[in-house]
């Protein structure tokens, strides 16, 4: 029997997925599993975008053009125009998803034996898209204590090395929620500047930010053109996870090129997916001012409910839609087993995203859990509850 | 300026691309030019996938599973079997695109520095994944004069090395236009299961098998269940090329969970696509019928129009939708240059693929062009008095 490849053994299974049988096995004994684990936003896809793919007028569904059509890169341009990000249609390809945005920024900077500094807790797909390029991930500590705020300058610094290409942020942040401050920005700027590095921002989350703050997009920073890639997506943006649209951003018309080779190989973004992001450009403010509204007193509410459970820490979010909370146990992977295994409050109990996937220190974040605030008020109140009961039936064992 | 990666300097341009801009030239110039260069047909997709996208009733387009729904699996599992290739859901994982099973398969197979063997001509992007993943193309020739029928075993061995972890095959072949019968996939059958190597198919023209020959899938093949992996697609079998749904076939449980690593790096595949690609499966055969009947009458035609060429030599092909064709020039990447730059006839002018990009041996093809048959005959008889008229002025100079 041929072998597969060292690489595919290598490349991490989802965190989350070792839980799914348990869930399942839960919903077959007739127990309601309410989901804080994923990504997942139950708000609502613009209705211009769903409209605009009921109305197409398709007679063959053709390839697009490999970067996305000229007038929806155009419109995307002219989005972040309004986020006073300055860019033209040749500085964006469109993509599969933040995801596929990712890979190939990923392929273009990167060789095998490659670092690249990314702050954790970080996005676990990271890793994998860092594993399939053979990329060395160089994890710098952040602490749930600052809500994980940008780690020093000098942890940094340690840490940079002759194979260091780039620096890796999630601004918001998956799952941290932390939104960086515009000093947190400059110092990264700073710091690629001075060693020559590429910065890529995950802004997926743009829109997410809370509290009065504002966005600070690495694309408004003068002077780092060249060093700036932007994964962007529209997924989060617009509920519209299942498009599978995205976009890489940036000035650095080698990175463009390059990026366009390994979009050529796949020919081309989805088309429908397309029609519907175009459309879903033109969504009122008003929508995503309801959206903000919503998920700001999701998050006091989760907050203000999370508060009441003894010996927890909580990392107040300011941005995206996930929070993360240190639970008084050794183990969060067996935690969010047992409450899927073992427990349930009136036939209901919760799956939670263990964050030691999110960390790629060994041993870190094996007491912390992300819960993502992507259902309504009633049920959130619901889950701490069953939360906070499990969690005592647990420690009582 | 920081760099671009050694890998992204080595992936491929789209060998086509070089040429845009003369079409664009000629274009505004005012000549028309006729599109013999792309895989992308223009026959109607089928009503029933454009229908059920058009009437769907999403309020939250989200993710779909990382590996496609169940139900659309157990279709797909479903469709193979009313081709006697016996496989369920869980031996197939629904991609976006041929193009990702292909990127999957060979992340899941191939470590960087191992060899993949493939006969040339093949599709051109094969070298793009191979490039994306470090891997090595090991071409072995297939001559116009047996219309690409598969080189002798003997060769295939010669070349077989210690790195060597797959043999890649495309059936009906693109850009050859040749159906392998089933003594050479038995042939193919006899040499993986000796070396122990992958045997990947990509099969994603099956149904475009003309003048009553029979495709052969791999995957009816008795005692290679742990070798075969298919490559599969709806985009050409439904003309929905813009979807961007295809899948990877393979009875190797240990294959089909390394691609599904890969895969849940991507979260899923669109969703839009799946809803169309799942009703496609309830195509009527006489759609079929109809295509078959169709690219057989035009190959019929292209074929008989071109034999009104002087030295030329052409591979008659017995299936999918293109044809190779070797001209009495030097270098077809210059002719179909000059086509561009320097010849209309009566504002009319063609652009062709060279087939140079085709072949991974240097200097190979670049007498060859493939002719992509997809478009009607009133233009395609058009085309090919464009190309006689275009290579007589040519070798006139
Ligand atoms: C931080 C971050 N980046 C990228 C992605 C990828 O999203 P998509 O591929 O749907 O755009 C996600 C999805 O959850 C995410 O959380
Ligand atoms: C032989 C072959 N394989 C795979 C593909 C990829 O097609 P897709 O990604 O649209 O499924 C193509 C497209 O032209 C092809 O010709």
């Amino acid at each position: 029997m041929p072998k597969i490849s060292s690489k595919g053994r290598l490349m991490p299974a989802s965190p989350i997925r070792k839980l799914v049988p348990y869930a399942e096995e839960a919903k077959k004994k007739g127990i309601n599993v309410i989901h804080l684990n994923i990504g997942q936003p139950d708000i609502k896809t613009p209705k211009v975008a769903l409209d605009a793919v009921r109305n197409h007028k398709i007679e063959v569904l053709a390839y697009s053009r490999t970067e996305g059509s000229d007038n929806y890169r155009e419109k995307i341009a002219n989005y972040y125009g309004m986020h006073d990000i300055n860019v033209t249609a040749k500085d964006i390809i469109v993509t599969t998803g933040g995801s596929e945005a990712l890979a190939f920024t990923m392929g273009s900077i990167l060789d095998e034996g490659d670092e690249i500094i990314i702050p954790e807790p970080f996005y676990a797909n990271y890793n994998g898209f860092a594993t399939a390029n053979g990329v060395k991930v160089i994890p710098i500590v952040s602490a749930i204590e600052t809500n994980f705020a940008l780690p020093p300058f000098s942890e940094f610094e340690k840490n940079i090395t002759p194979k260091t290409k780039a620096i890796l942020i999630c601004n918001p942040g998956n799952p941290t929620g932390y939104l960086y401050n515009h000093d947190e920005i400059k110092q990264l700027v700073s710091l690629v500047k001075n060693h020559d590095l590429f910065l890529v921002a995950d802004e997926v989350y743009r829109e997410f930010a809370y509290d009065g703050k504002h966005h600070h997009s690495i694309l408004k920073e003068e002077g780092i053109e060249n060093n700036a890639i932007i994964v962007d997506s529209v997924s989060k943006r617009y509920s519209m996870c299942g498009a599978r649209i995205g976009c890489i951003v940036s000035k650095n018309q080698e990175v463009i090129h390059t990026a366009l080779k390994f979009a050529q190989a796949r020919l081309s973004p989805p088309t429908l997916a397309q029609i519907a992001s175009e459309a879903a450009l033109d969504t009122p403010q008003s929508y995503f001012d309801d959206v903000i509204t919503e998920y700001v007193s999701r998050r006091n509410l989760l907050v203000s409910e999370l508060e009441k459970i003894d010996n927890i820490k909580i990392a107040k979010p300011s941005g995206a839609f996930y929070c993360v909370v240190q639970l008084p146990v050794k183990n969060s992977d067996d935690f969010a087993q047992w409450l899927l295994e073992h427990f349930n409050l009136d036939k209901e109990t919760v799956m939670v995203a263990p964050a030691g996937g999110f960390y790629a220190t060994e041993g870190l974040g094996i007491n912390q859990i992300r819960i993502a605030y992507v259902l309504d008020k009633k049920q959130l109140v619901r889950a701490v509850k069953i939360l906070k009961k499990g969690l005592q039936q647990y420690l009582a064992k």
